[in-house]
């Protein structure tokens, strides 16, 4: 719908909510009944007269639980065999420095194509362990759109590529899967992984932070193949070895098994969802929703990115006069729409859509820009 | 109370128990009333409709919480200024690693005082970073004792000393802090931190996995005096630096939020039992009570350790025969007396008596083992 000032529209709902719509940008919306089945059994679960929480990792009830989160995950995916599913700590960050410490030798470098703030991190966290070289990057867009294919200058000696699939604060999404030829690709898909479908095949490593499309915070999972863990790195502590964490199925030491369950029941309830096509056609169309409410706001809201390069997941947007953006954020606050505010980096809002965030709370923050537009002239 | 075989004992209790004894040695036993309170308010905490692991770290609300767990904590634990709390990733095993990267510069040497598998891990993981001096060591002694202090060959050059003041596995701990000069005295306290009072003001750096004494698990809480953080340590990335967590508040990158939610309401719960010299005890009471069943069982029960090494928080035993042990984890865990099984590693039985294991639940244990050596004579 076309918004003009002074048009009038209907009013929100203003009954109290009991739980809110979370845009947060991560830590993240966790679908509700992942929640409230965490919550009725939080101190007794699967009758062991105990929370998940106090059980050893080692126990058969956990490993149980564990390997049907990994399964699920798999069926989710696709996930081929010759792949390996790791459930690890450290946040992405962590493993931007872990990677080239696992799948480089000392001396080597690896290609990094930067399109935002964490491919901007993933080369900094990277350089103490290889030559992080900037195959490719928009920076001189300002991240406002992809860098073009043809534009980027891969060695074909590199240990690997490493693209970053979904920019939480720059909302830019690499939708289609790059060719690098023979070189491995790495993908740090921490705010789009099982967004949508995606051919694992096409990957030699695959990381995420769970706090967006998976669980809490302090859980990373990543699938790798076979032959990266067969590569011998370089001299490091066993801890901080893939390998080893694969030989051990993820309990080379005590892993975070709160995470690991609350991703397992994500898992779940993705399969009810209908999987990951069925995912991928909702988070499709809550963006096309929000973005069109942008787009078709008369330039009272604008959404900056490059149309072909628009994030499904994270939308920074902006009002046309910026002095309304506390006022926005206060307001959408007020009436239980969540986190807006933008990144400090960018300023202006942001609203992000990951899995866990229903059609209808996007359709409540559209009927509320529109509200509010209409009030702030 | 003396046991012989034959001697009658009170029935024990069989009314099915919603939530049983739990004796697991990490992820272990969390107070009750913290569990109950995170499951009140897992879907709308501190009234903001979202539930605490949704939210982002970098709000207020979450770090208020944040704050305020690390305040309780250094009240607890009357730690002095001059020192930051950090809560971070990656178990105990991670710094095995990590602290040598930090305290140690290239070709420097550290000193390892092992008295149990604990111990031998951390010197191992910490080999690729420096050289790892093992300065004492009850190994000969199959860690039945503690190696006197006496027998230690501490280098003055080193950069630290590493203990290990309780060992999960053998059931060791070192309850006397001891002088090691001027060199700092880094401790892995993850099994026994917070059990009792502690003068902080005597090591240099103290952590602990926080799935023992402090909460779930996927987090470690460190304590470090400042002039460690100024250390160069060697090139590595900033995510493994922790002078970068501590100017980062703990937020260099997102934290395991629901860990260290967790943490801050065990704090609360502490200072609700009265601090660590209630807990201290209650501690002793509790490990009191079970030896003193051990002990007076005639030799049906036999703990291994020598008595000035016994461990408080973990007590392995054996039974007289050891084709009962089986027997006993089964028939205990059917009378609600969970994880009672001995690490692989040593067999036989073990009870883990951390701080929200009751009295209550000790003495369950006793009179179910008083029955069973009754039972099978």
């Amino acid at each position: 719908m076309m918004l003009r000032c002074g048009t009038m529209v209907d009013h929100l709902e203003t009954e109290p909510l009991s739980r809110a719509w979370n845009f947060s940008a991560g830590p993240a919306a966790i679908p509700e009944a992942v929640l409230k089945r965490a919550q009725s059994e939080l101190l007794d679960w699967n009758g062991s007269g105990a929370s998940v929480m106090e059980l050893s990792h080692r126990g058969k009830p956990f490993m149980e639980l564990a390997a049907r989160a990994e399964a699920d995950l798999r069926d989710l995916m696709s996930i081929p065999d010759g792949y390996r599913v790791l459930f690890l700590q450290g946040g992405a960050t962590q493993h931007f420095a872990q990677i080239p410490m696992n799948l480089t030798p000392e001396g080597g470098s690896a290609d990094y194509i930067v399109t935002g703030h964490w491919g901007e991190k993933a080369v900094r966290e990277a350089a103490p362990y290889v030559t992080a070289r900037v195959a490719g990057s928009s920076v001189d867009a300002n991240y406002l759109q992809l860098p073009a294919r043809e534009s980027w200058d891969l060695d074909p000696g590199a240990s690997y590529v490493h693209i970053t699939t979904n920019e939480t604060i720059h909302g830019v999404e690499m939708r289609d899967i790059p060719d690098v030829g023979d070189v491995p690709l790495v993908a740090d898909m921490s705010s789009d992984i099982l967004s949508a479908p995606v051919d694992v095949s096409r990957f030699g490593l695959i990381y995420a932070g769970a706090q967006k499309n998976i669980g809490p915070s302090g859980l990373v999972v990543m699938i790798v193949r076979d032959d990266l863990l067969k590569r011998p790195g370089r001299p490091m502590a066993k801890i901080f070895r893939y390998a080893e964490h694969a030989a051990n199925d993820s309990m080379l030491n005590t892993p975070n098994t709160w995470g690991w369950y609350l991703a397992g029941l994500t898992f779940q309830w993705l399969k009810e969802q209908g999987g990951l096509a069925a995912m991928g056609e909702r988070n499709r169309i809550k963006a096309d929703t929000l973005y069109a409410a942008i787009d078709g706001s008369d330039g009272y809201y604008r959404a900056p990115i490059a149309h072909a390069a628009r994030s499904r997941m994270n939308v920074p947007f902006t009002i046309h006069e910026p002095a309304l953006d506390a006022v926005f954020v206060k307001e959408s606050g007020d009436a239980g729409l969540l986190a807006l505010k933008g990144h400090k980096a960018l300023g202006g809002l942001r609203a992000s859509l990951y899995n866990a965030v229903p059609l209808e709370a996007v359709e409540a923050l559209t009927a509320f820009m529109r509200d509010f537009a209409n009030r702030h002239c």
